[in-house]
């Protein structure tokens, strides 16, 4: 079989679990008439593929991790949502009067949270808004795993040094990550050892996401421990204030600009 | 990304299945520590890729389709499963005091099967079983749409000489299948017309499975109109009797050995 075409994997399936879960527009149907719950598939270069239903992306907050809520109450000022998605967090902390900038790569995941009500969106990567932004930000959220968005020991400090020309005078990140060191599963315990004996970290993970007939490239996705993120932030004018992982083996991690 | 190992890849997924809803042994753990839902993952040749819960061929009677009610009352005498998975129809024959085989090619889904109490299995083709069992049938029954079992124009009739070699006087086939020609789905429909410009049936899929790290082979498997059905019967030794179409675009039907 040839290869998928690459396109808006993420947007087009946020479109769909939208209208699922909505009822309204055309969504995927099983036997094209009975509606099916959209799947997210996930495939890593070890050949291992997942599925996940994608329904999570569109979750209101009673539907939350606890630690989402206390992501939130972690904002202050001007926020930037990275990789908002379908809005799902950057919606409530608009509906709570906070001035919040959805940004995501995907135009389809903006075309949803624009129909959910998130007012001000950018379509593009943080590298692109960072040289051409006018507004700067207090806090920089990065939920749903997107502490993932930091890729490789390679690509953190770039990415942070963006945050860092985006950011006010003692500016925060608030960012969910996952450590993923504590699983027994065989099959992700040789991929991390395979991993470092490749120079990478353990849980950087080479994926792509896949949905319908469409691909994306393959990209890295970082699961980090708290103890790595900490060496990653070295030299990058960030450090590390604090980590709240009650809901181990997701956490929270806050970082500070320092000044 | 090299091709995936060949394995048992639907056995597998009902061995996690089962794990997941009855908490019993290990199952695939989100971040290592949280269960998450077991998906079944199909391609199909043209790319198109879906995500489908697992959980359903574990149902109990009060989780299952109308049709699947109707159908085993179009059960008599003594019953073939074929593909009878985690054994979710059979089970429930025996529990009514029916003379039931489950017949499935996967070690694993029989493994799960006889866990949940079925008590007469064999793991083979359906091809393997005809030439070598001494147990003649009253009923056939292919559930959860395995009318697909029939594959092709060309495995059809070598299918059904298999039924009928197992038959009883009086033998009948019950079987569900899905008229696929109601989607206005593109995807779907390009899918159909590109099938009969190669000569194949238009919901002829062509389809393989994968979980976790394994994939099967590519494989065949039909969703095709009840008026296809009557024509790949001729000749066949086979007559359709009945089409029960309340639930569309899935449909039972019956059909009888000419005496």
């Amino acid at each position: 079989m040839s290869e998928p075409p690459i396109g808006d994997v993420f947007g087009e399936m946020i479109r769909d679990a939208y209208a699922v879960r909505t009822g309204v527009g055309p969504r995927p149907l099983a036997g094209g008439r009975v509606p099916r719950p959209v799947i997210e598939v996930i495939e890593r270069d070890d050949g291992l593929i997942n599925g996940a239903p994608a329904d999570h992306y569109l979750g209101e907050p009673e539907e939350w991790q606890p630690h989402d809520h206390r992501a939130l109450r972690l904002c202050r000022g001007q926020v930037l949502d990275i990789g908002t998605g379908a809005g799902r967090t950057a919606v409530e902390l608009q509906r709570r009067g906070m001035a919040v900038t959805g940004l995501d790569t995907s135009p389809g995941a903006i075309e949803i949270a624009r129909r959910r009500g998130l007012r001000d969106t950018v379509v593009t990567t943080i590298d692109a808004y960072a040289s051409k932004a006018a507004t700067r930000y207090d806090t920089f959220l990065l939920l749903g795993n997107n502490l993932g968005l930091l890729e490789s020991a390679e690509r953190a400090p770039v990415f942070l040094a963006a945050l860092a020309r985006l950011a006010r005078p003692g500016a925060r990140i608030v960012a969910q990550g996952t450590d993923p060191y504590g699983t027994t599963d065989p099959v992700h315990a040789e991929y991390h050892r395979h991993n470092r004996e490749r120079g990478r970290i353990g849980g950087q993970l080479r994926l792509r996401l896949r949905y319908r007939r469409l691909a994306t490239e393959w990209f890295d996705y970082l699961n980090c421990s708290p103890a790595e993120l900490e060496k990653l932030l070295d030299g990058t004018g960030w450090r590390l204030k604090s980590i709240d992982d009650q809901d181990r083996p997701y956490y929270l991690a806050v970082m500070e600009l320092i000044t």
